[in-house]
Parts: C-alpha cells; structure tokens; sequence
C-alpha cells in the first residue's frame, strides 16, 4: 500500500519532515519512504491511500504501563499513598480475576491504539491476571505489547516495610522468577514478534537481593529485557542509602541491573551519581509525569539526564495513578512541567518529547532497529493525526507543536502498526468497542463489590 | 424543558451529587432541581430531554481568556520570553485586522464551547482588534463573555521597560480608558445580559499609576470591572519592589485595585503578604497552570492562597501559551502540578478544581449569584459529558474524578447556556463549524505572511 499526500515527521537521524510525503508499505515494512510524486512515479501499479495532508508520526511508545489498572480508574484519588494502595488498588488488585484482567487489558489496549500507542511496556503482570488471557488481548488487539512477568519474593512495598501487600498480590520465587521464564519460553516472539516477555521486578525490597541477582543473571544468559520501578519516591532513595549506603542506581549496578537491557521507571529522587552512571551503563529511563504528580512523587529531574545522556522515554502508569493511557497528553505534561519548576522555557521542547515518546522509547524496548521512526526497512508502525477538522489543533503552522501542545489522543485518525490498519477514521478494527465498554463495566462493577471498596464521589450523593 | 435521568453534580453549597436527576429549565433561568420521579410527577404536561444517565456540571468559567491569540496558536514555543513576545506574539497581534481577530474570537469561542466553557472573561482586548466584531461574535455564538477593554497608556513591556511593545498596539489613555467606557456604555449588558464590559488593564508599567487610578475610580463610580496580569514572572515582583517598595499586593491596593471587582491573572510571585492582603479585600486571582508552566514563569502559590481564603479560579490563557482553550484540560493540570511540587498527594483535589473552575469562577467575574452551580433561580448554563461511550473514561465510579483527571474537553457532549442549547450531541448549533475553521486557516494565512512570521516546524522540511 501507497500512502500518500501527508506530512512525515520521520524522526529519522536528520528530524526530516517530509511535505506531500508518501509511505510505501509491503508486508509489515515501510519500503520506501519519500515524496509522493516521486514514489508515484516509481510505483504506478501500488494501490494509494489517501492521508489528505494529514500529519504522521511513527506509532508512539509508551514504555510504563500497567494493563490491569485500567479497571481501576477514578478507584482512589487525592489520597496518601498508603491509603491509595493499602485500601484501593491493592485490594483491588489482588482479588482480581482472569476475566476482569482480560476486561481491563483490554480496555487500555483499546484506548491506547485509539490514542496512538502502537507499543507498550507492561511493567509488573501478575499470576493471578493470568498471563495467557493477556497475551491473547495483544495478539487480537494489533498492538506491540512487551509484557514484564512480575519477579517478587517478599510481601511488602517498596521501601516501605511496614506495608503488606495483599496477600492476593504475593508470589514466591518460584511463581514469579520461573514463571516469567515459562511465560517467555511460550510467548516471546510471538504474534509475528508483536509480543515480547521481560521480567517485571519489584521493588526492593518487595524483592530480595538473592533474587535481583537471579533475575539479571538470567536476563544476560537468555537475552530477556528487566523493567523495574525505581527512586519513585523519596523514601525509595532513603532505603537503599540507609541499607546499602548506595544511591538507587549503585544498587542497581550492585545487582547487576544496570545496562541496555533495564529500563528502569520514574526514578524521580536521583543524584549527579545516579545520571552518570545510568548514561555509563545505556540504561534506560521511563519518565511518567502524570503518576509522579498526582501520586505527589515529585517531579523526575529528567532535563538532567537527558543532558548526561541518558536514555528517557515516557509511559502513563495506570488507571488509578493518571488517569488515562493518552500518551499525546503525557507529552504536553512533560513538555510543560519542567519547564515550570526550572523556569527555563527553552528546556523539553515539543521535539524533545516527541523523541522521548518515539525513537527514545524504541531504544528502551531494545527495537530500535525496528520501530520508532519512519525509515525504509523498519517495522510499519504509524500514526496518522486529523489536526484539520479539529478547533483546538486550527490552524498549525507547526504540526511538532500541534501534536505536542495543543492535540490529545482524539487526533489519532488512522493507525497501522505492523503493516495492517488496526484503527481507521477513528474507529478500532481489530476488537469490537461496544464489547470492551460493555465488558469493562460489567468486570469493574463485579471486582467493586467483591473487595467491597466503593470508589463513591466525595460529595454526597442523594 | 424538563432535563431527566442525569447525575447532576450540582456545584451548590452542599455539594450535592443528585443522581436520577432532574432539571427544570424555563425560559433562561433553572427552576427546580430534583430528581428524576418527583419532577416528572411535578410537572406531567412539561416537555423531556433525556439525559440518559450522564453526568452535568454547571457551564466552566474561564477567567483568563485572550481571543485574539487563538489565531497565534503554535506560533512559537520553548523559546525566551522576550523572543516570544517581540519576535512573534506582538508581531502578529500588532498587525491584526478587524477581520482576521474576528476568525480569532469566532474559532476561540467555539473551541470554548465544545469543550464546555460557558462563560470566559477576555483579559485585554486591544482596540486594533475590533470590538463591535468581537461583541457580535460573543451575540451570536451563545457564550457568555466578559470582555475587558483594554488600559494602558505606556509601550512597554510589564516590567521589562527596556522591551518596547509593537507599535500596533499602543494605545493612548484616551484610546484605551475612554474607548473602554464608550464600549462598556454600547454593549455592557448586551445579548440578555450575556455580554459584560471590564477593564482589562496592562501590567506595570505598560500602564502608568496614574492611569490605574484613574481607572479604579471609575470602577467604583460606574461599577465597572477589572482585570489584570499581575506578578507573572519574577521581574514583576522585582518591579514592585524596587520602583515602589511594595510587594504585588500592595503595589495594587495602592492604586486602589484590590477588592471584589477585581480579577488579577496569574499571580506566581508572592509571598504571606499578598495572601492575607488579597484575601482581606476579596480580590480575585485567575491561576492559569498550563501558561505559567508553557512560559516559565514558575509555579503560582495556589494552594497558600486558598488557605489563606482568597477565591482562586482557573484560566487557560492564549492559543501561544497554552496552546487550547480547553478547561477541562486545565483542571487536570491544575490537580496534577501542584502534587508535584509539594509532594502533598491530598493538595489541589478533583473536588477543588472543580470549584475553581465552576463556582469560584463566578465569584470571580462577579456573577455568583447568577451562574456557577445548578440552583433553582440561576441562569441555565450547563454541560452534559459523556463518559459512557469513552473509553478513556470508563469505568466511571466517581463522575468529578472521571471529569478532572481522564476526561477532556473531547467527553463535553451537550452545552445549554442561558436556556438555550449552544452545543448538541457534540455538534455546535449556533456557528458553522466548518466555515469557522476555513476562516480560521485563511485568516491565519494572511497574517503570518503580512507580518512575515514564520511558524515553521524546527526540523528540516524536505
């Protein structure tokens, strides 16, 4: 297929633009990327299709997601977070069953390819979400999911010992760090390699240093890719000084995390060590504004890394912590928060964070040689923008500032990722979006009433 | 008409969530507000218009509106102030005509209602704009808006005295104060009372303090309204202080600002002086998050001031600065940034924006008798949102944490403002959508080619 008359941001090594672009698609590659006169000239015979001077850009990357929280949205806001976890998501959470995880996957998958996201970094699956009713919804759903199976062996939050997690949530050695190598052994690759299997690792020391060590072992032998959360929060910096007299990252190292294959997430509480040697390493960084802030985490002190060479890319988090899976509204948040707390207007432009949510977020999931930009040889994966029939995107003179500034995931017009049209003039070929409404209702109200959290207004209802 | 099976979030002083709700609405004004069975067992004979089951919000308030900048919408970004403004904002608004900043006002406007602002208050429109042509685009549109003329009487820039403003848009003492009683003699009340007159002064010293003076006594003579930026970036607070050994506050009780008719935007730069100074007089700030952050200028206090018991209400600034009219977006960002920075999780609630965006909005704009929650004897100004059919906001356990945190403007699905539906199954009725775009493009077309600005993508454009 000859798609014709757009705008190409490439993202390409040079940023080209391309004006009366055009993009030849055959099998599940772009062929040959260029100007549409030419590539008509040269392609008389290939059937066209028509992108009406809309802009496109390659399909965006969100490196932080969780697929089972979808359910979850608008369960718990404007609390602390032990309240937030201890009394809804948790809950929530670990009395989750199969069929409400598919449901909830589902859900954000739905909205994800609706609002661009053409691949996702799945950060901690648990067992009991049932990893083969997941790895189904993305190979039905189009999208290119990389799912980290969750590695755990202690029962308790993050720095915070004093929290238990629900007991529904807890796996052992065995369940978490062999299962995520079965689940890899059986899936990774899968879905013309649309589907990839990562460890998920908790946090320490929700995970022990015997496992970490385990863990990353294993990833160097099998090639298998870690994302791990990270320095989310200040008391995370305090528990690894105060218990390893390290800063997040030199633990990191310690355990062997540290490098191409990591991609570790928010890392909000960080010091010029910590910049340094992620940059050292090539490790990995997933930026998620939204979570940071309304979680209170505080804001990642991403202009630092990106200035020491680290590697940053962007993710939405989950249902309750953002509360959407609209990674064109996570860019604008990241282009306009730092710039905010920094009082600096020219830091994270609207370029800096297209990059972060694109050719950056291919490189975290280890497929920059695959997708990220529009190039000739890579995996077709794109997205086309109507900025035209739209107020608030009229008029753009600059479509890098209509997307990043002034757009939302209701642009997204046309998606294609791995050569096939899984969403067209707005509207999900791949699953019936009835269904998924119908399903997600249905699911949430069941899970509700099981943990017994109401999720009410705060105001009174009569 | 009888507005049916609705969760009504009512904005009243209990805060009162009516689910199977009910609205009355006769002639422009509500009459009973209720639930569903009473009201229909009430009046049997009145007609229906069923709201299956969504939510309804009092009609949003935008207090910091420039209608002339929608036109500018992506015209420059991540760049320094100075260049910002003298390189491309004032050049293209210095060389407005009356018919490209009409296209401006037509294509703000409809992006306001569509996304479910009923009311908005202009911050400064210059006389080169046209006012009769933007009073005539509030008549017909249906919005209702408060337009503050604009006061100045100095071409330079705030408090930067060294950047001079485009000389298209200086205006004299006469031309400014005057002009501004002439047109609040013209149009003020206009439209049913949809059309207020302000004075929309310029920050110091683009306006001399005798001119403040003079203008705030007319205020008080005639009841007329102001508006102005204030303390917007660092120089400004700077400027008080050195010039007039006053913090912003004071600075502006000294020429008689501060009280009930006024609406300061912006209000970064302060400190326990300004709090307990404007909340002692009842001034009124407008907090516009998404400029404050696009430009820089830092994070304002907001959360002191509401302790400290000012009434705060949300703006979402100019197409340049933002770049949406969107203010559904706005709360979002709102409840998000100031989390991050005080790493408070339970500051800046769904619950609070909400106000801020409905509420305290009418206080602000001196209508909170009239609009602001959906009470019996109020104005019928009101948004419908679907959240049903989003994907993005489904599940909905909690309509105003589904409205701040995963809605947009893009879930508005029906507008009623003065008792008459403006907006319909998103579709608006009372401007031609298309007709507004096409001369939006044109308009902006023309513009930047006279004013010679580019616009253009940074990136190569092959």
């Amino acid at each position: 297929m000859l798609y014709i008359n757009g705008t190409i941001i490439t993202m390409n090594a040079k940023r080209e633009i391309i004006r009366d672009g055009a993009i030849l698609v055959q099998g599940n590659r772009f062929v040959k990327v260029g100007k549409t006169k030419a590539l008509r000239e040269e392609y008389p015979e290939e059937s066209t299709y028509d992108l009406e001077n809309r802009a496109v850009i390659p399909g965006l990357i969100d490196t932080h997601v969780h697929l089972a929280q979808a359910l979850l949205r608008g369960s718990g806001d404007d609390v602390e977070l032990i309240q937030w976890l201890c009394e809804t998501v948790w809950v929530l959470q670990g009395q989750m069953t199969h069929e409400e995880s598919y449901a909830s996957a589902r859900l954000c998958i739905a909205e994800m390819l609706k609002s661009g996201t053409t691949c996702f970094l799945e950060a901690m699956l648990a067992d009991r979400y049932g990893f083969d009713g997941i790895a189904k919804a993305v190979t039905e759903s189009g999208i290119r999911g990389c799912i980290g199976k969750i590695v755990m062996d202690v029962g308790k939050y993050a720095s915070q010992s004093a929290w238990s997690m629900h007991p529904g949530l807890v796996e052992t050695r065995e369940q978490s760090l062999l299962g995520a190598l079965d689940m890899h052994k059986k899936w990774h690759g899968k879905a013309n390699d649309r589907l990839h299997v990562w460890f998920g690792a908790r946090t320490p020391p929700g995970v022990s240093v015997e496992l970490l060590k385990e863990m990353t072992q294993f990833s160097r032998e099998r090639n298998i890719r870690i994302t791990m959360h990270c320095a989310e929060v200040k008391a995370d910096q305090d528990h690894y000084r105060q218990n390893h007299d390290m800063t997040p990252s030199e633990f990191c190292d310690h355990v062997g995390l540290l490098g191409d294959q990591t991609v570790l997430v928010h890392m909000v509480w960080l010091d010029d060590r910590d910049f340094k040697l992620l940059a050292k390493t090539g490790t990995h960084v997933s930026h998620c504004p939204a979570s940071n802030s309304k979680l209170a985490s505080g804001v990642s002190p991403v202009p630092a890394m990106l200035d020491a060479g680290v590697n940053v890319s962007l993710g939405c988090d989950g249902g309750p912590s953002n509360n959407c899976y609209d990674l064109i509204q996570e860019m604008k948040l990241a282009a306009l928060i730092h710039k905010a707390v920094s009082c600096d207007p020219v830091t994270m432009s609207a370029e800096t964070v297209l990059e972060m949510a694109t050719i950056n977020g291919a490189r975290a999931v280890g497929l920059e040689k695959e997708i990220g930009s529009i190039e000739e040889g890579k995996k077709a994966d794109f997205v086309v923008l109507d900025f035209e029939s739209g107020l608030g995107t009229t008029p753009n003179p600059n479509p890098v500032s209509t997307l990043v500034y002034a757009a939302t995931g209701g642009s997204v017009y046309t998606v294609v990722i791995d050569g096939e049209l899984v969403v067209e003039k707005r509207k999900l070929l791949t699953m019936d979006e009835e269904e998924i409404l119908r399903e997600a209702r249905k699911n949430a109200d069941t899970l509700y009433a099981r943990a017994g959290v109401k999720g009410q207004p705060k105001w009174p209802v009569v």
